[in-house]
């Protein structure tokens, strides 16, 4: 058996970023170290691998980073949800409320076809409301949830409270 | 023998996008397809295996996708390249000219270690503007470039002219 990397201190913390009094989670210190993103990658690719996932969906642009290795070890396709504006084919639009103001994010409408199994990837679960805003988009798409898998659960936002419909899988939780 | 994806037909052409008298490579097409998705990045980490690369780097957004999963599939690490602001510890910055106007791009100052090989992917080699400049930061950093990979090569824009002096490798030439 080979020793496992406790995946939690990979994670650096930054202080009052990306504003004063946040404290960020900074993953590129896991991801540089290659043992400790394969380690991350095979953890949540495992979870899923007997849930015949058609395909798995990220959103722009950290959750790419996951979401794309963890489809390639499923043999999975991906959809990249992004920003509006930066699909190029038919979208469809969902908008959502932030701490301040909303946010629009987008998926290509022949994205999903009706009935596959979707696994949602995100590097962070804070308040929810984005994961629970392309899971919407999913659903309207016709599109099952197999799963909402994150990196990391900042536990005392709650996030989870808002995605209680979704089987939701997170490794490692702050 | 498994029978070949022809991934060229994978990719789609979406006219005028982002502005009229553009034709874009639009890869999502490719990237829902499981199977030409696993080949992709089969074939790109394959051209490397023997290269003793310690990280991949890739570019914000698209190249993520790819970086990430042939990260993964050597079992490198992996070094996100992003837009202005993004990352959160001390970075690196290159800023270079585009068509109009200028770029910068950031990387973290502890992304790479002196005689790290860097492999460098993204998704689509242009007027190469973007790949040097970035090649440049890792040269900075004590980086040895073992590779820049693109998933889809614009022959008639010439950017492997601004590439000379490191070895290119595009899966799609087009």
């Amino acid at each position: 058996m080979i020793a496992e990397i406790d995946l939690k201190k990979c994670i650096r913390d930054i202080a009052d970023f990306p504003k004063p009094g946040i404290l960020f989670k900074d993953i590129t210190t896991l991801l540089k170290d290659g043992k400790a993103f394969a380690q991350t990658v095979d953890a949540l690719a495992q979870k899923y691998k007997n849930e015949k996932i058609d395909k798995v969906l990220a959103i722009e642009a950290r959750g790419f980073i996951f979401g794309a290795a963890v489809a390639y070890k499923l043999g999975a396709g991906f959809i990249p949800v992004r920003k509006k504006g930066k699909l190029p084919a038919k979208t469809t639009s969902v908008t959502y409320s932030l701490e301040y103001g909303t946010d629009t994010l987008q998926m290509h409408e022949d994205a999903i076809k009706s009935g596959e199994n979707i696994l949602i990837v995100d590097d962070l679960l804070a308040t929810g409301g984005t994961a629970n805003a392309v899971a919407g988009l999913v659903k309207k798409m016709g599109g099952k949830i197999a799963g909402i898998a994150f990196l990391i659960e900042l536990v005392d936002l709650k996030g989870i409270e808002k995605l209680k419909e979704y089987p939701v899988y997170s490794l490692i939780k702050c």
